[in-house]
């Protein structure tokens, strides 16, 4: 049970279902649901896809993830920036509309569900860690920004497209002509609500009598009214043949069986896509799944949210949808609305299955304009502006790989600004560490501690040298630190005994073991006796796997308050009697001080 | 003066210049130039160019790197690795013998040429450091494999080729029936001597009377001796009438002015083996001439070295030669034989140059396996099959980089094996750090000393505990240290302070800082408050930069000894002044534990 239960989280909480876990769960399902039909139809629109291929997404992966999911408050289905990234995979491949595009999709879910699944079964979610904060929230303000610039043609009743902002931004001026006027007007008044909604709709609903939690859910409704009133508008006035883009027809129904493509060429065109699309939406949802699941105290494994996610996509691409993952505000919503397991994505798909049955007739005059406009103020309420300036004050290198994870995204599409910027934040890890901090360090007077002489009033004896090298030695900087000990031999020939302290090495590869022999054997040449001290457990265990230990003129010791007692024990000792120094002891001791 | 003679070394070494530094170079360059015209016209063979080609690039280039190069003792010329990239890059587009692979050869040095220039003027030296030790090693002796296999071929006298070991197997498996056994007696018999000559001809000339170091000299020319012998055997039993292959005509004269294509085209398909061959040329370059240098208290600097063969490579190109780069055993030689400056080099150069004018008509008699012969024992033995079996034991992940090397060489050539040895050690090196050791430590009886509870034994309070992470805090293992951090206080409920010791944290990134917070956040929803400990100075600098401080549940200690002094003085001061653990004195202090 424990083992099938790990595979399957529903063996778990299933066993504990109730009716109040049910109720809690359906009240949850309803709010959800009323949320995603407009998001759906939207995020269909975004992809590139009919709108009942939005429906369908919201099915079928929704009961699959309450199977498999490892979250029990995420809510699954499509979202803005896979969407984009699916429009943006196979529009190079299929005319939008056409039947390749819809096989390309399907096809494209299925792959992704697969390479989602495989990471999970091979335990590789720690991979998702490569995307480093920088590069995720640079990548989401600017795909934010792209999938906004996307829809303006929607809003304005033009033609036109492009995949990165250049070219939108391009097709938007050359298509200016066609602008309808009342699409425009129904596409910037939604949007205006909408950005009033998100503020002044909840305390109207709390002055007209409503209490606090239900107003503050109904608020999260404003795009269903604004979907209702734009429809009712669009019949009344005949707006449909004036010009104004519309959904239509929507087929009512149950969700096809939608076999991908088998064509390995295909495949093969979509994998790097595949792949792309799994990490981002994998990204997203483990952090608002771990998020949700910290605030009830509980845990989500990562690689069961690999498979859960993968079995969903899986799904949503065998049943005519396109690829899904775990939505922020949605998750939250359900989280809010007091959603206690996944079965309240159950009943969600539930309601959206009734919805693809029943309702789809009522949407037929639905102005693709309000669908555009949901979309521009979903995607620009998640850029965090504060986030990136904390980050590009923080830290320039940080600040570095998430503006060009920005301009990538905004200058070439979402693929290359994201590769972009996960290469660059690699890249700039590695030359970071390839030329590490170094400090030469004495001893604090009355205390055993060692620290950097250029910071502190230290004490150190000139004819020992400790060099404390803040870095493992690998091989991007072992050549570096070769170079450095040469240096500070050549600079003070007083020198007797030059000590290493490996306090922060915490790791030494083959070739940091190689230079740590050539200095050895440079410094014997020299007459400087070269020891080592504070070396990790670890490290040691791996030095003493190598030769090194034989040939190593001076000593290991294990601390370097014991290296200077031994090499110099009157300084040694007189400096730990000495009157402590003040400054220190009070950055040391003091409340305030340190902070 | 000292602003050009950072970028002209000549004006350096040329102002102290004297008949005793011009004697010794003399010598050395007679014998480099002894030993250069038959490895000439093998790496030319190599590299599927004509034989004066070798010559050719074993003339301009030597002037050049005498003016630019940094190294005092390096002898740059055609070497077996670099002649084998060159014939694997310009294979693929070239049939070799044509004008088009003559013309390619000529580009390919150019291109490379400036590409180590560039790198030089930018002082971009270091990035050779990303070719780790095993990766270089692995590739040494992978393409010294391949090398040899590839010369199989000369010595039976077949025709076939490949690119791989098994497509150079298969290819000698398919030409078997073609052999000349005339041919292969001499090859064979080459191998013989040569191997024999490395071992026995020193003793024999020492016991016919010559002195130590001469007879070390005179060792070294047995190619010369084959290459004679062989060539007179050739001429006096007419065996190129019997289908023995031999070098046959060389035109005499100077090295022609060939310029290099500039067809775009060309340029883009040669550009990323260009990049290849410049950083494999310049990490062996640079590590004989820093060996050679250290001897004597010299140094070289890096980026000066990359203009030096970035000049000299594309004086190659433009005077009819190839790639070329340092040689390990003729910059031995070179410096063994007691040169002194890069004028040894233009000496040599004068020396090849007279050999392409008056010696050519000699050698028309050649074998082809002789010339083989020699390529194989070279390259056979820089095969370090000991620092192969070093670096297994020391380390698999650097193991496993150097196998990925050496598979990918031998079964996909010398740029696949390259590019697989590299990214395998980047992504290794990543995947080390994304899961760092950690450890929980407590004070080391009678000092101020913290080490880890599992090996040591040390004092701990159980309301406090320290938690040592042994790396940088970056993108890829911030959430490992979160899940650490919530595990470990969820299985010590009576934990009040948490103090992570930072001793071995040399960054903190955005991704880090974010994981930071987080903990705090949930630590002080547990009721736990967070401190830190030991946090070096850059690393506080970059904190003060962020809000985190202020939110900081708990303090910042400047020892971790200050942390535990504070937060219970009473066990601190207690086990402090205990009987210190014996077996912790005499691991540090003795002359002998530790070793």
């Amino acid at each position: 049970m424990k083992g099938l239960a790990r595979y399957f989280p529903i063996l778990e909480w299933g066993r504990e279902y109730n009716a109040a876990t049910f109720a809690d769960d359906m009240i949850a399902a309803v709010i959800v649901t009323i949320m995603l039909i407009p998001q759906s139809l939207a995020y269909a629109l975004l992809a590139g896809m009919p709108p009942e291929a939005g429906l369908y997404a919201s099915i079928a992966p929704l009961i699959v993830y309450a199977i498999f999911g490892a979250s029990r408050a995420l809510a699954v289905g499509p979202v803005a920036v896979i969407s984009l990234m699916t429009a943006t995979a196979i529009g190079r491949l299929a005319e939008p509309g056409s039947i390749d595009y819809l096989t390309a999709a399907f096809t494209l879910a299925v792959l992704s569900g697969i390479f989602l699944f495989i990471l999970g079964l091979f335990r590789l979610g720690s991979l998702a860690n490569l995307l480093s904060h920088p590069v995720v929230t640079g990548f989401v303000a600017a795909s934010g920004v792209l999938i906004a610039a996307s829809q303006v043609r929607h809003i304005l009743g033009i033609g036109g497209g492009g995949e990165n902002f250049v070219a939108i931004v391009v097709s938007i001026a050359e298509h200016i002509n066609e602008i309808n006027i009342r699409t425009t007007i129904i596409g910037v008044g939604t949007i205006i609500f909408l950005f009033w909604a998100r503020k002044g709709l909840k305390p109207l609903l709390l002055k007209a009598g409503m209490k606090e939690g239900a107003a503050g859910m109904a608020a999260k409704t404003a795009p269903v009214i604004a979907v209702i009133l734009s429809t009712l508008a669009a019949a009344y006035f005949h707006l449909p043949d004036k010009g104004v883009a519309i959904v239509g027809d929507i087929p009512r129904g149950l969700p096809p069986f939608t076999p991908p493509s088998l064509d390995p060429e295909l495949w093969s065109r979509l994998a790097g896509s595949a792949a792309l699309i799994s990490i981002i939406g994998f990204v997203s949802t483990i952090s608002v799944a771990q998020a949700l699941a910290a605030k009830r105290r509980q845990r989500v494994d990562p690689n069961q949210e690999l498979i859960g996610l993968g079995a969903s996509n899986i799904a949503a691409g065998l049943s005519g949808g396109f690829p899904i993952t775990g939505g922020f505000a949605r998750s939250v919503v359900n989280f809010d609305a007091g959603a206690r397991t996944p079965a309240a994505g159950a009943f969600t798909a539930v309601g959206i299955l009734l919805a693809a049955l029943f309702l789809t007739p009522l949407l037929y005059n639905l102005p693709k304009a309000t669908l555009a406009a949901t979309i521009i103020v979903a995607v620009i309420s998640i850029i965090e502006a504060g986030a990136l300036l904390r980050t590009w004050r923080f830290s320039k290198s940080d600040g570095g790989a998430m503006a060009a994870t920005i301009v990538g995204t905004l200058a070439f599409g979402v693929e290359m600004g994201l590769v972009a910027g996960v290469v660059l934040s690699l890249g700039l890890h590695i030359k970071r560490t390839s030329a590490p901090h170094c400090a030469i360090v004495g001893q604090v007077p009355g205390t055993e501690h060692f620290r950097n002489v250029d910071r502190h009033a230290v004490v150190t004896n000139p004819k020992i040298m400790t060099l404390r090298v803040d870095e493992s030695l690998y091989f991007a900087n072992s050549r570096f630190l070769e170079d450095k000990v040469y240096a500070l031999v050549a600079a003070h020939p007083e020198v007797k005994d030059f000590i290493l302290m490996c306090a922060a090495v915490n790791d030494i590869d083959s070739s940091g073991l190689e230079s740590l022999e050539a200095i050895n054997q440079r410094l014997k040449d020299s007459g400087v006796t070269f020891h080592l001290s504070e070396v990790k457990g670890p490290v040691m265990d791996r030095l003493k796997r190598s030769s090194f230990l034989d040939h190593l003129s001076g000593r290991v010791f294990l601390t370097q308050f014991g290296a200077v007692s031994l090499l110099d024990p009157e300084t040694a000792r007189a400096t730990l009697a000495a009157a402590p120094d003040l400054q220190f002891q009070v950055e040391r001791g003091s409340p305030m001080a340190a902070k």
